[in-house]
């Protein structure tokens, strides 16, 4: 069994990176890995001869409300299961390092980055699609893997790649869910148990949209109304955002005539979480 | 001798790069060559195993009232000196290759566009910065070529690499003159025959503060008098700036106390041109 190699600075990667046998593969996260990140560096280790895996918090998609202090870490864990996934090298890189005190640089996506996460999170993706294009510089990987659980943060990225140019082939999992069906998140942590439990709902609602929808409904206000009125009787939840929306440019669609993208962003207490559903 | 190859699309750049030999140097270009362009390719053709010219004269760094249409074109006589000088692969897309209907992402450098060109052309440096970024994610290329007459586009195009950890190496050539002094420039070809020997001002006008300088004058504002009295005695030469720039930060500088940049640009009728010397 490999050895995972870790490395912190620039010229550690660059150094180990230059002698991986190619194709390479990334896999960025933030760490406190859980299943939905291992299933992305199981399928890198199928399809790649190399698989880099990054863990950064990074502060730039952050706003100064959000959880940035308090998100969690435990590098050590993320390790040995990296280690036991079969990754082969492991970038930690500080925030020093992504960023110099004299960076002034960033990469912006417009239009599909205003709805959605984009309308909730101002200039969140500003931070994702600067420090991926760092990533992705960093490492020039052939290919970077990217759980659907963040289905708008892909789209955001696919669109940045397709009109950037960038040679690197965007590679996305399934959500992985508990068995009661809530989506796998490092912000689960963060739930009591009461929280815990009220989180079905977000599952649930999902489910219950998308299950009309296999029954022939497609009037787009009928399955958000579903949505809507499924996390309302959940007292511990505070509903912020439903949406049925072209999978494409994500605008919200009145009647589903195509690929949609069924999602939603839920309070538990202070915890944020998102979740989403395909309807092909 | 080789022949020059030349490619339009995407596929066939990329089939044509993937057979190229390593290293690969990109000299991009906005067309209608002159020396200064062709002493990139030759210093290219020393230093990698392939060298890829683009031309393309790309909309987005220009304003609305800038000379876009009216900008020189000659591709076959652009063609036969890429040949003579050695070039491997000349690609020319067009702008719906560069720009197709969806396009939306764009790469903002921010402080070091602010001064000088930027606060002279808004916009324009985001044009470059997001056109180079695709010039060179496309044709991945170890080494670009810049020449020093855009002094402060190279600035922006080094800070742009550096922040975004893009894996070239920027080269930069110093500014090719003609016999008399005047900066080679595509835009030379706008002038008519009275307006051509005003342009002299321009170097005249650097070679003075730089001569002053070398002399041991060291307060900026002194040397900006003496361009600008210069340019000034020209009845056809109209200043938009002089400036003494520290040539990392290109911030004005008062007291010249390390490597600077004097920089101007200057109207000759409508056509802009703009020139520079670095005091080290």
């Amino acid at each position: 069994m490999n050895v995972l190699q870790k490395v912190t600075t620039l010229n550690e990667l660059w150094d180990a990176r230059s002698i991986l046998p190619e194709p390479v593969g990334l896999v960025p996260t933030m760490g406190f890995l859980h299943e939905g990140h291992l299933s992305l560096v199981k399928r890198a280790c199928e399809e790649v001869a190399s698989v880099v895996v990054s863990i950064f918090i990074n502060p730039t998609q952050f706003a100064p409300t959000d959880d940035l202090e308090a998100y969690p870490r435990n590098l050590e864990r993320d390790a040995a299961l990296l280690q036991e996934s079969g990754a082969t090298l492991l970038w930690t890189p500080t925030p020093e390092i992504i960023y110099p005190p004299d960076f002034q640089t960033w990469v912006d996506v417009e239009e599909i980055t205003k709805p959605l996460e984009g309308a909730k999170r101002p200039g969140h993706f500003r931070g994702v699609t600067t420090v991926v294009t760092k990533l992705f510089n960093a490492v020039q990987p052939q290919k970077a893997y990217f759980g659907q659980k963040d289905a708008h943060q892909v789209a955001v990225i696919c669109q940045m790649v397709r009109d950037l140019n960038m040679p690197i082939e965007i590679v996305t999992n399934p959500i992985i869910r508990e068995r009661d069906g809530l989506a796998m998140s490092s912000r689960n942590t963060y739930l009591n148990p009461e929280e815990r439990r009220a989180a079905l709902v977000l599952s649930k609602s999902l489910a219950a949209a998308q299950s009309t929808y296999e029954k022939g409904e497609r009037d787009a206000t009928t399955l958000r109304r579903i949505m809507e009125k499924i996390i309302n009787t959940e007292p511990l939840a505070r509903l912020e955002y439903v949406s049925c929306a072209d999978y494409d440019t994500l605008e919200e669609m009145s009647i589903i005539s195509k690929k949609a993208l069924i999602s939603m962003a839920v309070y538990l207490g202070k915890t944020r979480l998102i979740d989403n559903v395909v309807l092909e």
